[in-house]
């Protein structure tokens, strides 16, 4: 999408070298970070100055190919093929996206018969898986946006936005699709706490598009759900399972609770790479708990202008901090994907 | 309660002067603000210096007596009560407590025969509202402590404890008793966005009550819920209609819906004097709209231990503030008074 007039990607490869976005720094600077090996990559997916299903996908793959051509020739090759591969899927526990990049990227690189023809393919794998997530997000947008009425008020929780993609996004495209028709939207951007991404990276998306939204507590949405203030929710996800449940931000369920009581329609948006049909349910689902100061502090710009991180609970304090939920597929009114809409009950069908 | 080994109430009374927890410090520093007039108290109100049902409804009947103190003798006492009545009931739009103990203090007022009598009559009438306050937060914890199995997790939103009180609280004070009988028990603590009553205030009250607790945000309640990790939720309300529905602080109704389809028990605890009989149900509670900012900043301490607020939306971002939602009696499992156990669906005839 446009940044101050020019076109970017979240994550793209130059030579050996990946550059991404970095997102932290989201909404108060725009800045490209380098990272020029796969262990670097690595560790910014584990850091989360890349955050998001698809641009986590796109950003393991182009590490896969970072692997492939860092990867020593001869008989120490397919051991640093392994090695890497490895080092990239232990980065996050929950991204279905993640383990589908690498081992695509992966497959490429063994279907070939050389050192040489393997970096190329593990390049061309990883372009191609990115091209696919773009592309799946503009076509997001336009099925999703055949489901938004003119003057719809939607809610959105985390950012599942261009930046959690390559481009475009997923719960945002058909917002911006519709926007673009010349539909009259509204948003209302949960904060999303612990890390924000609602108000700070949903809210700076939408202020670029020029689409009117309200940032709104965490807490504020089953109220105005409740007053009839909210047409309809979208969600993005992290994993869907075979039988419909998902896995997404934490306080998806919350969310997808109240709507379901209240009748109003919840949407869930990820391009197909996102289904996990070996996963059978989202009790399946490994959900990851990250480090409690994401609790305590709240990360924030002060007067000055600069970041900086403020304690929120006393000292000594213990907190709990699950990054997921899981939300059932009874609560789900259809997901929206790159191929169409999808009815939860109806995964298998779907992509037989 | 106890703070540094001496007792503390919340507010009183010294002469003329109102003393108060300044409640915003909390949990960086315990500091006791002076106010010298109604004027100060109802500003203190208003930007909530003091928080809480109990607490607010306390410091404004202490409010009403410095009016009595201050109203010049002869034909303008009556319209200067008048006046400081109406000041202090524009304080804050949600709270029943705060109309009730400005009624109890005026009709005192009303009742003396002279100006000297009428200040007496102001002054104790306001003590008496602050005792049965402190009296209701033991019975309350008497009545709900049977409720609380050994080893119980309990889930609470915002802070309504002793800090909201006068002394002791309405949904802690049950786990406070519980506590000190002896039971395990383990708090799960909503960080209660915007102001962060959760995290800031009752995390506090709990180490230093020596309560094993964990803070989450607060979309994380439902997925604990949802993993049979809470066996039991107690809230607060700052104002209980006819029909059994609760006005509380926002996001009250979202745990409410999550426990509603969880099956896991919701109770509301709170003195008999948050009962508003004449209010019919939720939809005629007002629900104030708080300014935006406390979405747009949040406020904690910075690495060197100052207070600071830093902003977590981007600059230009819109944001709407709800403060207080409504909660139906249908979600509710039972109310926890000082005169015992009610259904929500019972009040007229537990009135009675």
């Amino acid at each position: 999408m446009i940044v101050a007039g020019k076109h970017y990607r979240t994550v793209w490869l130059e030579g050996s070298t990946v550059r991404m976005v970095n997102q932290p720094l989201i909404p108060y600077r725009f800045e490209i970070i380098a990272l020029p090996t796969h262990r670097h990559t690595a560790e910014a997916i584990t850091t989360m100055v890349v955050r998001g299903a698809g641009a986590i996908g796109a950003a393991a793959g182009y590490g896969m190919a970072q692997v492939a051509l860092e990867a020593p020739e001869g008989r120490e090759f397919s051991a640093y093929i392994a090695e890497g591969a490895e080092r990239l899927r232990h980065t996050r526990p929950t991204a279905h996206d993640l383990f589908y990049a690498i081992d695509r990227v992966l497959q490429a690189i063994m279907g070939a018969t050389s050192v040489e023809a393997a970096r190329r393919a593990a390049v061309e794998a990883a372009e191609r898986l990115a091209d696919e997530n773009a592309a799946a997000g503009k076509a997001i947008g336009e099925h999703g946006a055949a489901l938004i009425p003119d003057g719809a008020r939607i809610l959105t929780h985390c950012n599942a936005g261009w930046l959690a993609f390559v481009d475009w996004g997923s719960a945002l495209a058909p917002i911006y699709m519709a926007h673009r028709q010349g539909k009259r939207v509204f948003v209302y951007v949960d904060e999303t706490r612990p890390r924000g991404q609602g108000a700070r990276l949903t809210a700076w998306e939408l202020g670029g598009e020029g689409v009117p939204y309200a940032v709104i507590a965490d807490n504020a949405a089953g109220y105005l759900m409740r007053r009839g203030e909210i047409d309809l929710v979208i969600v993005g996800a992290d994993r869907v399972a075979a039988n419909g449940d998902i896995a997404n931000k934490i306080g998806t369920y919350e969310k997808a609770a109240c709507a379901f009581l209240n009748g109003v329609p919840f949407y869930v948006a990820f391009p197909s790479s996102t289904f996990d049909p070996k996963c059978p349910s989202g009790e399946a689902i490994p959900i990851e708990e990250r480090d409690a100061e994401e609790v305590h502090y709240v990360i924030g710009q002060d007067e000055e202008g600069a970041l900086r991180r403020v304690r929120v609970t006393p000292q000594g304090a213990q907190a709990r901090n699950p990054a997921f939920d899981v939300t059932p597929a009874e609560y789900i009114k259809a997901f929206i994907t790159e191929r169409g809409l999808c009815a939860p009950q109806e995964v298998s069908r779907f992509l037989a």
